[in-house]
Order: C-alpha cells, then sequence, then structure tokens
C-alpha cells in the first residue's frame, strides 16, 4: 500500500494542506477557512478536516487513504496543554497525527528543515527559534493577551486612536476619515460595528494603517513604529541564538519591510517554503525519527 | 392605588435596585450579579429582574405592584441605538421603564440632580457631563474598545507587561511574581488561564497594580501614570463645560486619588448619592415631565 503524506497550516484566516507522495513530490493541495484554536476548536478541526478533504480530492483519491497518511498539523496555541489535548483527542482517522505549532512548521517551511528562526507578523504574530535543540517560542501569546505588531494589532490600536481622536482626548487622525468611508459610520456606530469583530475583522484594517503611515499620519505612524520596534526587538532575542537562517514571514512581511531596523533587514533571509510544506518536512522527519522531541509540544521548550 | 418607583443601576460588577413611595423614602433594595449589555444582554436582563425581586421582598411587596411601578434604569451602552432597542422592548411589565446609560444616572445621583460631570473609574470607564441642555458621553467604549484607565484595562496592560516581561522583551516587573502568586502561574499557564478572561477578572488584579506601583515597580507606575493621565484629560474636557459640579466615581475612586494632577482634584467634589439612588431622581423627573429629551438616549448627545 501507498503512504501518503499530509502537511497541514491552520492560521487565524486560512488553514492550507498539501498531500505528498513518499517520494516527496506534491500530488494535492487543499485550501479552508480559519483554522486558529483560539478563537475556536470546533471551527479549527472543521477546518483542518476541509483542507484535507480538498486536498485529497484534488489529488484524486478518497477518504480511505487517509488511514494511510502520516499528518503534520501546525496550529497556533498548541504549545498549551489544554488545546493541544484537545486536538490530539481528536478521531483524525489518520495512520499518525504529529501536532506542533504553526511557528514550527513555519520555521520548517522558512528553512527548508528543523533549524532556523522565524517571525510571523499576519493577523496574529509569533516568533521561533530552533537551534541545536534549543527550542523557543516569543509571542503568540493571542489576541487579547499579545499579538503585538500583528495585523489585528493594529487595526485594533487603529480604532481605539480613531475613538480617542472622536472624544478630544487623543490627537486627530487621517484614519477616522478612513474608517468612516470603510465603516460607513463614526463614533458610537464604530463601536456598534466593531465591538464584536474578530482578530480577523481587525486585522483587514492593517493595510489602511500603513498607506496613512505612509501618507504622513503621526498617529499611524506611530501606530507602525511601534509593531516594528517589537519585530526589532523580537529579532535580536531570536539572534541571539545565533540560527543558521532567520525570516519574517507573513501578510505584513513586505509592508513591515521599510519600518525594520537596518540591523534586522540584514540579518533576514527570504523563505524558502510555505508553512503547509514545512507541515509535509516536520512530519517526515517525524516519522524518519529525526530531532524526536517530546510528544507534549510545550514539554520540550525551554522557559 | 399607590404608586412606586425603582431606580436600578447597573455594572460590570453587580446590579443594584432601589424602591420607593411616592414620597420619596426608600423601602426596598435589591443586589444582583453582572448587568453589562456588552457581555450579555440577556444576562443583563436577568440581573435586572433579579435585583427589583430583592428590592420587592425587602419591601414586603409582591411582583403584582411592579404594575404601579416607575422604573429609572441606568445601563452601560444603551447610548448605541442596538442596545438600547433590545432593552426597551423587553416586556417589564413596570408602568413604564426610562432607560438610559449608567453613566446619566450615576450623574443624577453624584449631583443630587440632572445638572454636572462625572468620571467613573470601575470595572470599566466613561465620563458624562449635562450642563444647560448639552449632554455629552466620553469613553464608555466597552472592554474591547476603550475602557481606558478602567480596573480591566489595568489589569489586562498588566498582564500584557508579565507576558513581555517573561519574552525578555519588555523590562521586568514585580508583577510577575505577584501574578504568579495569585494566578498560582507563570508563561503559557498565564494565557491558558487568562485568554478566556472577562473584563471582571481582569479588573481583579488592578489593586495590585496599584500597590506595585506604591512600591516603586515602574511598569506599574507606568501602567498607573497612564491611567491617571486619561482620567486628568478627561476631566479637563468636562470642565469646558462649565458644570456645576465633577466627581470621580466607581471602585477605583480612591486608588486614584494619589496619581491625579492637582487641577482634577481640585475640580472634584465628593458624590452625594450612589448611582441606583441617581436612578430613582432620573425616573422622577422623568414622570414630572421637566428635563425631557428624546426617548432613544443616543439621539441626545451631541458629537
Amino acid at each position: 500500500m501507498q503512504t501518503y503524506f499530509l502537511g497541514i497550516d491552520g492560521g487565524g484566516s486560512k488553514c492550507r494542506a498539501s498531500l505528498s507522495a513518499e517520494d516527496g513530490s506534491i500530488i494535492g493541495r487543499g485550501i479552508s477557512g480559519s483554522a486558529n484554536p483560539f478563537q475556536s476548536i470546533d471551527r479549527t478541526i472543521e477546518s483542518v478536516t476541509a483542507s484535507v478533504a480538498a486536498a485529497l480530492e484534488d489529488a484524486g483519491l478518497n477518504e480511505g487513504q487517509l488511514r494511510y497518511t502520516h499528518a503534520g498539523v501546525g496550529l497556533a496555541g498548541v504549545n498549551m496543554p489544554s488545546f493541544y489535548r484537545k486536538i490530539a483527542d481528536w478521531p483524525h482517522g489518520f495512520a499518525s497525527m504529529h501536532l506542533t505549532t504553526d511557528l514550527e512548521v513555519a520555521c520548517y517551511g522558512a528553512h527548508g528543515g528543523p533549524h532556523g528562526a522565524v517571525m510571523v507578523a499576519g493577523t496574529g504574530s509569533g516568533a521561533f527559534v530552533s537551534v541545536n535543540g534549543q527550542r523557543r517560542i516569543y509571542g503568540a501569546h493571542g489576541f487579547t493577551l499579545g499579538d503585538t505588531a500583528s495585523g489585528a494589532w493594529l487595526g485594533h490600536k487603529a480604532v481605539r486612536a480613531v475613538l480617542r481622536a472622536e472624544d478630544g482626548l487623543g490627537p486627530s487622525t487621517a484614519l477616522s476619515a478612513v474608517f468612516a468611508e470603510t465603516a460607513g459610520k463614526r463614533g458610537v456606530n464604530i463601536i456598534e460595528r466593531m465591538m464584536t469583530s474578530t482578530p480577523r475583522d481587525f486585522a483587514t484594517l492593517a493595510p489602511a494603517v500603513f498607506d496613512a503611515a505612509a501618507d504622513g499620519d503621526a498617529v499611524a505612524g506611530d501606530i507602525v513604529a511601534g509593531g516594528a520596534s517589537y519585530l526589532d526587538r523580537v529579532a535580536r532575542r531570536l539572534w541571539e541564538y545565533d540560527p543558521p537562517r532567520m525570516s519574517l514571514l507573513g501578510g505584513l512581511r513586505e509592508r513591515y519591510a521599510n519600518h525594520l531596523s537596518g540591523t534586522t533587514l540584514e540579518r533576514l533571509s527570504p523563505p524558502a517554503e510555505q508553512p503547509e510544506v514545512g507541515a509535509l518536512l516536520y512530519v517526515r522527519s517525524r516519522i524518519r525519527g529525526d530531532n524526536r522531541h517530546d510528544a507534549d509540544v510545550s514539554a520540550g521548550f525551554s522557559e
């Protein structure tokens, strides 16, 4: 019987799956919706399932092949024991499932193997370094408690700044007019519209914040500078591990490029592959038995 | 038939009701749980109902008296049309219900009538001024979008600072040890514990932030100074309306006293009565027909 490998990368906006044959060639790809355990475990499992079904269909295989398929799954938050357990206990039907953080599979993808460092600035944010058996996560605290410099963080800061400006309690900003246009609303209507917003909703405002900063708006400029300064500090911490390579990933990678310090920029290498390909490399390395670490991914990290 | 009045003040932690006879004497009081529409409309209505039932019982009256009772109800967020409608449409059974913001009833209570200014720093935050027909809310944006200087804001800032310190991405702080003791946890366990925290949970950490600031912790000191500086700015805006009196209200009133500017402190007067008594004054004034304004409270505010 043929053995298959699935690499799955969950994120706040999309879940992507790549299916490979034993020789490593990619034979199918699938995309589905949001797969972030911080937002919903059930939704995460649904999205993983949907991306896998789409990848199987793309490859012309049926669900019966799942039990010959080893899956590498990268998801936010699984460094926390409670999330890890809930997802590991899911009756997935794979031959085996190897679960780690979205950051670790991104690192495998960016560097084509286990060693290196990554910073991610997308809907959420986080960083990861793996060098000589040391593995460490920075940030990745989720929207409520962290995600500094992420798209959700930028959009959220911007909405708060607009509300402060409308109260005459903070400097006025071009963002007020931008949001009045995109949201069609001002004042109390912004609150009404945004109070149940998801991180993804806030993240949709991030490009407007970069644009306003580029046009010289001081409030937007301060928000972007705050995010860039955080990423510079993260990059310095990661570099202390002397990683062979370091990459900046995520939807805001190019937007931040103009705002990072020269030192950070010099140290960054372009990512080699996408995170879902990293998840494939991860599961193949786990099956081969290299780079073994504890089944509970949280146990492998230094404090 | 005797006519009664109910004054109800909903908040993020508690809902309080006072029942008065026609002569104004208070004949019953009731307390129940959280009544903040930002958190849950259903829970808010349950808590209002429970506080009213307790006040009726305290007065030795039964529910049959409700239809001879005029209720003044102050709740967060009802300046937003959607919240206003949902609560106004509730089949309350009162002779009449007069719904306004928690801030307006607090203002009636603090100053014994409709005119004056209030700032509230409790679980949430907000400010209100009513002078010569002008009525304006500042802040009161709810936890996700505002509540600057509130207990929830202080606790949330502190947790983020602790997580940044643990990542070596921010200054170390005595708050880390305090939270390790109160939460019994560090690092990823703080996230696991706090990621589903309510504003009220964050607000329980606020006294520890004031204590650490008093003990000289720079991180806690900066957080408290940020809250105090916001309240100073709010106080300046309120004072521009030339209110007859201005008060600082809420659970953090005394904790902030050492941190506000001398100018703000000089302008503050002690509150005369509690907000639920303010809600009684409010409903009686509405029934008498003074100070009439639009039924939709949001329509009465200047932008």
